[in-house]
């Protein structure tokens, strides 16, 4: 697993980001990602939290727009963003909507075989944390927890549940949350997995909550703008995940936000409290 | 003076970023600004606090990048950003270089001929102001202070010297100090107000706190990154300007951040001192 190249480097609230490029064996081709190594990973090893992207975003959004490395720094965590897809596939029809392709990998592994370098779920659970373990000794990668937005949302909300062992807490905001029930998920998974219905349910919150059967000690944190347009055209449907959670037993915590829409103003404004709620998660241990 | 046409609200940290345009009587055509209102301005008055923008900007960029919302909801004060130029003119070889014409007003009131519409100055120092005191009662444009970046910290240090009955304060983020003296200000200066250097002065941020003879109940806070390339490059020189202010009696704290460079990543790392040096001054009086 050869090390990753530095591509760019930049101080923040006494940390750094740093931009990284490395030949994915997951995808097949080159993946970007950006770690944001608080002060405290100058003196020792710090806990990871993962932050996945929505759609259209890249690994810069967070990193340029949310204002997490303020908290971070203060909290001593680093912060891993990656993609959302390949890039530079030359897939045919691959950049023709918004919603699908690339920048819209959906954190899956996809089964049909036009889009089967599209292995974001792989890529995320498996390949990015052992490159991070055998390159960042200043990350202790057996500390890590997840969070996302929109469609990192869907992918921080599956991911999490789907691997309880792996992440010690999960939050999201504006999370897809049941994507067998919306447009784009119903476009997304029927590209990418196949019209079998059955197949969509592994990575689906809120079936995946429903039958969730591990460890419950736990509890989910979620930010919803109401003012957001992509709720209200029924893309997110925080309610069923919610419901499905209750009536599991899993903690959860849906606060629906006054006046704020699907943004990176929302983002920053309740990142100091999704924080807060990690670090609790990865410090209790 | 027509009421400016809001185009975007986004609310973030219980306040809200309103982005307009209007007809600008000083410039000739549409300008926008961005207004972020904290959540205090729903129950009074607030302070102003101007941010001006370095190159290439837009009103934009610090709404996006700097998390100065954060601060300034806490603090209850209105952060104003205006463009950097008139855009739209359509002047022969005003987009040909990203240092000068459009994006890069240098906050003067241009005399050359062929750049007279460029009057940022006078739009920053009166149409701005006499704008917002019209339209937003929940403004206390009398309480005002004035911060930027760069080519917006070389505005705002020249602004504040040259009004002292305006602002309260004055701080700047790695600012063009000494524009007569560099290449980006010999550049602008002799393109906007040509060849006679004695008209240059009244812009020149050194050269200003040279002859300053106004009330000195003020001090200035300057941050540069020591990694920053235009401080290597010798187009910012606070050194100079620091050494102005000092033989002058004029108190200014600048401040070598080492490791940081000239981006919006110092910038949102210093934010929270800058709206605490402002803050103290808006309201002491």
């Amino acid at each position: 697993m050869a090390a990753p190249k530095e591509i760019s480097s930049t101080k923040q609230f006494g940390g750094f980001n740093k931009r990284y490029e490395h030949e994915s064996s997951t995808i097949g081709v080159p993946m970007k990602f950006t770690v944001y190594f608080p002060p405290a990973a100058e003196k020792g090893k710090v806990p990871v939290l993962y932050w996945l992207s929505g759609l259209t975003c890249t690994d810069e959004n967070v990193i340029q727009k949310s204002g997490v490395q303020r908290d971070a720094a203060e909290k001593g965590v680093a912060i891993v963003a990656c993609d959302t897809s390949p890039r530079g596939l030359n897939v045919e029809g691959e950049a023709d909507s918004w919603d699908f392709g690339v920048g819209a990998g959906f954190y899956l592994n996809a089964t049909e075989d036009k889009w089967k370098a599209w292995r974001m779920y792989d890529y995320v659970v498996k390949e990015l944390p052992e490159l991070l373990r055998t390159h960042f000794p200043q990350l202790d990668t057996s500390n890590a927890s997840i969070f996302g937005h929109s469609m990192g949302g869907h992918g921080a909300l599956t991911i999490f549940l789907k691997n309880r062992d792996k992440y010690k807490t999960v939050s999201a905001f504006a999370p897809i949350c049941h994507p067998s029930n919306c447009p784009w998920g119903v476009k997304a998974f029927t590209g990418y997995l196949g019209s079998d219905k059955s197949k969509w349910e592994e990575y689906d919150a809120t079936v995946l909550a429903q039958k969730f059967s591990g460890n419950k000690d736990f509890h989910i944190l979620i930010d919803q703008g109401s003012q957001d347009n992509f709720l209200h055209q029924k893309q997110l449907l925080p309610e069923e995940f919610a419901e499905a959670c209750k009536s599991n037993g899993i903690g959860v915590k849906l606060r629906m936000q006054d006046g704020y829409d699907h943004s990176y103003y929302t983002i920053a404004t309740f990142m100091p409290d999704h924080i807060t709620h990690h670090v609790k998660a990865l410090t209790s241990s």
